[in-house]
């Protein structure tokens, strides 16, 4: 049995502009992993009759519909009259909704206000959906037919925790669907999304394999799903052993990024790392202490901004910015050098480049940067031209770094063209 | 005349979760600064009577349809057959969509597939949309009862331009929208929205100015549109003359971020700013410097993520950090001080505190931080907590830190209480 699923996003915030919808794109996520459909999504504003026509709408090719928002205390907040208008029961006061309603305000100190009071009404007859993230429960009504609809709050914190607790079983269920989905994959950073879609396809996958691709720029994921495990890890084995894209591959996992990935493996280590960053001015940094446990790993760094910073907190001989400019394998090779043996690092790491959009030259055009990494025994630096707007050259500078620092710790510093040269911007 | 505007979504991409639809965002936002009405999104699958479905359904409530998506090369790119399909005509070659696919590709020294001569085929009768980022033009079908499609490109860049050039002078042509709406606003921080609402219900505006807010984590947006200029001049005098609101406007722009407006004071001042920074981590420093002439005013800083750097690189005395933590206003103010005269930066900028998850304590839970700010006359700091996750606190501080910046520099400190310590998280 297949069973189809559409949302129905209500409220002006969306069809005015002040939000992005980013709700139904977590349920396609979700659903696309099981192997299930989203057939539609359709955002209508705070109307009852739009909304009734909207879900008869989605009703006529889906199973079931899931709608996000519209569950305030406010009364352009619908959802409760659309969906006890459209199975044609009553709102009631849910004891279990009113309860929960107190004890958040309690457990807040805050004044529960009568009128919030409109948030424990549901359906009569309807399943209540919790909604531990926030004040309003969601719940779920079944129309005669069989097709329900189920109501959740458009706040996404709160969305996608009674999403994933309550509707996604009750879909799993409905679309029978028991049979395990297995999946495999890797991340790439340095070829672009097309280049790997076409390498993919050389490589012959078993017919049985499903393959997907998202660009998560500069990130590039592959995922292989499948019913049958043999052939999904045969799958993953032959792009491993691909030369043209394993070299590329920084991570086994589907659901690790590259800061994520380098801070795991330094933490495995006990290794530290510290920074020197100039064009990225900080971006790196942040990157990695944006992730728990950074204390660990990250000793510290530099903003080398200014050549003043460079050459005073930094120590990088005035004569090498002179000579080469502060765009150069000497500078990003001094920056690592130094910062690590100040910090005392196990690796220091450096970035210096022109993010633009102006102080490009001819021979140092706006995207062109030097990435560095030192550690005990070498000074590694790679030169790098990536031509894009300002902050798409930071990140994938920070990222260049990242792999440098990869192929240094790994050992694989010769195996391939370092990302960046083989860059077409 | 009202013209009332609907926007169908194509593409698998979306309905499977690879990518979140920002294209309707974006005309959603557009209509709305005009005071233009979305009524519909709509999300199908490319599939041909799906497509035409969608369509019929949504020129039900919509005088015009923007498609995106589905204009590219290959079999599953199927918007020209359904708006051929919808209007009766017969697709035919468009020698100008053929001589800009010719000159795209020579431009770019790429090979002219004969598959993308697809992309030159149009409804027969249909006004070409002109994509000068992209290979696929778009098109404008109209029916015979006066509705119109305007099919355009998918992808973000190549849509906002070809939807500002071509379809949004149409649909204001339409829309008889002569009418200059007026517009006037200021950003927030410190405040929450909800807050920032019932305070400006308080003001009693002008009946006729219309208010909208947006809340850009940690800023709170605030726009006032009218057809009235003296109108919309006095809610804007009335809101910068508001005691509870006015000490959080940080700036009258209604399209400048607080990095945005900081960056240009300093600039316009011809100061220069260097940061201290522990618990962001480099935060700080990335949002500033993503901005366009960051050089100008960014002499650099520390990231300063363990003691022994606060020590070391900022000399921070270890006494300081022993008597009172690491987490303390005597170290932030230490930071701030020691970072400016270290880097000669007209003010040294400082945050420490515990992002979490973990590394809180009774004394000082997770989301403590202090942020410091020093100038040649005087070194001022502050404490404050917000209860967040992780890369949400890290944010905070950051605005916090610009924040105490803005009220040195402008000699405003005692004016109202600072963001942080009113927050209720």
């Amino acid at each position: 049995m297949t069973t189809s699923i559409a949302v129905l996003t209500t409220g002006s915030e969306i069809l005015d502009g002040r939000v992005v919808d980013t709700n139904s794109n977590y349920v396609a996520q979700k659903l696309s992993e099981l192997g299930l459909k989203l057939v539609r999504v359709l955002a209508v504003d705070d109307n009852l009759d739009e909304l009734l026509g909207g879900l008869h709408y989605l009703h006529q090719v889906a199973d079931v519909v899931i709608t996000s928002g519209g569950l305030g205390p406010t009364e352009d907040d619908l959802t409760r009259d659309m969906s006890s208008r459209y199975v044609g029961a009553k709102l009631v006061e849910f004891p279990e909704a009113r309860a929960h309603l107190e004890q958040f305000y309690a457990a807040r100190k805050r004044v529960l206000d009568p009128s919030n009071l409109r948030q424990a009404l549901l359906p009569e007859g309807s399943q209540m959906i919790h909604n531990p993230n926030g004040t309003a429960p969601g719940f779920i009504v079944t129309r005669s037919d069989g097709k329900i609809v189920c109501s959740l709050s458009g706040v996404p914190r709160e969305f996608k925790r009674m999403f994933d607790e309550t509707v996604l079983p009750i879909i799993v269920e409905r679309a029978g669907k028991t049979d395990v989905i297995h999946r495999a994959g890797a991340r790439l950073f340095g070829l672009p999304e097309s280049v790997v879609g076409k390498e993919v396809v050389q490589l012959g996958l078993p017919k049985s394999v499903d393959v997907s691709y998202r660009a998560a720029f500069p990130e590039v994921h592959l995922v292989f799903k499948g019913l049958d495990k043999e052939k999904v890890d045969i799958a993953a084995s032959m792009l491993r052993s691909s030369p043209t894209l394993s070299p590329y591959i920084f991570t086994n996992s589907i659901d690790q990024t590259f800061p994520h990935y380098i801070s795991a493996q330094l933490a495995d280590r006990n290794e530290t790392i510290a920074l020197a960053e100039s064009c990225t001015g900080g971006y790196l940094g942040s990157a990695i202490t944006a992730l728990p446990g950074a204390s660990q790993l990250l000793l510290g760094g530099v903003i080398a901004y200014s050549n003043e910073v460079k050459v005073r907190e930094l120590k990088v001989p005035l004569e090498l910015i002179e000579e080469h400019g502060a765009v150069s394998a000497p500078v990003a090779g001094a920056m690592a050098c130094n910062v690590r043996a100040a910090l005392g690092a196990t690796y220091g790491i450096s970035i210096t480049g022109i993010a633009g959009p102006t102080g490009g030259s001819d021979l140092k055009p706006v995207g062109t940067f030097f990435v560095g990494v030192a550690s005990a025994s070498t000074t590694e630096t790679k030169h790098c031209l990536f031509v894009n707007e300002r902050t798409y050259v930071q990140r994938y500078a920070a990222y260049a770094a990242l792999e440098l620092l990869r192929r240094v710790m790994f050992g694989n510093l010769q195996k391939s063209p370092f990302p960046a040269e083989v860059v077409n911007p």
